[in-house]
């Protein structure tokens, strides 16, 4: 039985710890979790109501196309009800994307460094990952056009970036959409949309119509705290989102994502208040950062990226024996570690354990 | 923007209609659906008492690996976690072997007719599925190994089979996969297995120690009624699983269908009392089949696949003007209908509507 020779030295994916676990391990009480980007603030009641109100359909497939919530969100965002898909999560929409338009040889562009899931896929495929170094963090538009070639069939501009936290401003994002030629498609990873405040963040659904090539992803896990149901979209053309449909399984998303995902949508003072405190929790993780010393990049999401001027694996192994578990690990920049921006008291409690780590460190017996 | 030159002539799933919109177009008060193989006594009380336990977490991704599902799974399977993969319903894990093993030109051999997400996902890979004639129904296992070819990398045995609901017996199956060559893949969709009361069915698990090129489907959509959630399963030799995890996005399952289909295998009283039943649907829709002079291929899932000895498509509309909703359209069997085994009042009303559709269409005005 012989795979295809481009999976065999995929890596498998690895969970991380669940919190029972490493309570457990480490005999600890209390455990943060700030390493998943997941809303402190949980859902909004109307989606958890929404769920209760299904119990009753279990057994019933849910509707394929979604069509209720479809909708709902075509109405909210002013657009066609064709020009939407849903998965399960925007992950999903990722590797949909790949499978309908990547073959062998064909090249996609992406940052370095930037959401694996893009390039996982592409090594399924067979396609080559162009991957274009970060300039402080951020994409660097210009220096992915000057890659192009005959052979680029996807760009993938994450925004904010996972997991540098930057984002490219409508401007740029203009004067590089001008560049990339047509048949080129560029995919804007909206994971963290609902999150961002800056006034020079892309309006990107009206420029689809300007860039027919233009497809954008965005998701329920983040700030809508509906992670534990997979449910996230994809925005483009009529004609793009129908050539995507051809490869999705057709029950791809839940009925209880569904029936949550359209009662979340309901509720934008919920989203509202989550932005507003997660911009808060922004403020001041970056004016303790400051206090400290520790140079970070600008937060548009709910997670920052900072320098711990030591290796993050280490920091995030003293964290974690404070209870409190944040992400390591990024290639391209072994000193950093990533923290989701919690409630209040997470955050104080995630400053106070740094403090201590880092006080150790600097400090050993 | 150039996909994938196969997928352009692929369908669009095109949905069922829904029981509301059935009813508001035909100004009928109820209607009853049995197109779709759903569990007509919904779940077990336990699944839905997990999934009301578990809403303060939805904002929390699942356990990518499920690691307490898969545990408690292989216990009750006797077999080790390794050897277990979880998808967003069978059809994933269908996708995914099909994504991890088949390339351009490969060939893999199924029945005709059979389940459609086998073929659907080789054509997406540009790979060729030869289609072996069903001999009265039932799949012809040594037709099958006739065609295998240094090509042939995946062979698919849908048993019971959808849509004629016939079995290939443990005797078959094992002399079957005596002539099969070790590399290549056998995949056993065992989706309605827990509705199989006839003795010579294969025990498939079994089996996998002697033919560890043996991959087998189950699902928690059918007799268990967690179809909403979308979640099954496959079980093989570590090896091969671990290849198959290498194509699957980290979090293709929810964290409610999770804890609901743990909850649901711990209730096989649930499981016993719906194959019972089951079984005493077909006994009843058999027995009026003759009555009425019908022919229908042996039932062993929870659908009987009938002769209606007319267009099915005409005898689908007919008896859907009457609130009662089938699947009709095999290329096969035309003149078949494939109707689910419903309650015992469902059983009743279906047969009541068949009878007048067919006495109509006979005795025309």
């Amino acid at each position: 039985m012989k795979p295809k020779a481009q999976i065999v030295n995929l890596p498998v994916y690895q969970p991380g710890k669940p919190i029972e676990e490493v309570k457990k391990e480490l005999g600890l009480d209390v455990v943060i979790k700030l390493a998943s980007n997941e809303n402190p603030y949980g859902c909004s009641p109307r989606a958890t109501e929404a769920i209760t109100a299904e119990l009753g359909t279990l057994s019933l497939y849910p509707d394929g196309s979604a069509a209720d919530l479809t909708a709902e969100l075509a109405d909210q965002l002013a657009i066609e009800r064709s020009q939407i898909i849903f998965g399960c999560g925007s992950d999903e929409i990722i590797a949909l994307i790949i499978r309908a338009f990547l073959e062998p040889g064909d090249e996609t562009i992406m940052a370095d460094q930037t959401f694996s899931v893009y390039k996982t896929n592409a090594d399924i495929e067979g396609a080559v990952s162009i991957e274009v170094p970060l300039i402080n963090g951020k994409h660097d538009l210009p220096g992915m056009v000057n890659v192009i070639t005959d052979k680029t069939k996807i760009i993938w501009v994450c925004n904010p970036n996972n997991p540098t936290g930057t984002i490219v401003s409508e401007s740029e994002l203009v004067s590089f959409l001008d560049e990339v030629p047509a048949h080129v498609m560029v995919v804007l990873d909206e994971a963290y949309y609902e999150y961002v405040t800056d006034a020079s963040y892309p309006a990107s659904i009206k420029l689809m119509e300007r860039y027919p090539n233009l497809v954008i992803l965005r998701t329920f896990s983040k700030i809508y705290g509906l992670a534990a149901l997979r449910i996230g979209y994809g925005i483009g053309q009529q004609e793009v989102i129908s050539l995507i449909n051809r490869v999705r399984e057709p029950f791809n998303t839940g009925r209880l994502a569904q029936v949550a995902a359209k009662a979340a949508l309901k509720d934008q003072e919920f989203v509202a208040k989550c932005r507003q405190r997660n911009a808060e929790g922004i403020t001041y993780i970056q004016q303790q950062f400051d206090r400290l010393g520790l140079s970070y990049f600008p937060a548009n999401g709910n997670f920052i990226m900072v320098d711990v001027q030591n290796p993050g694996t280490e920091v995030f192994k003293s964290l974690l024996s404070k209870g409190i578990i944040v992400r390591p690990g990024f290639e391209v920049y072994p000193s950093y570690i990533r923290v989701t921006v919690g409630s209040e008291e997470q955050n104080k409690a995630f400053i106070g354990a740094l403090e201590q780590v880092l006080h150790e460190v600097n400090s050993p017996a």
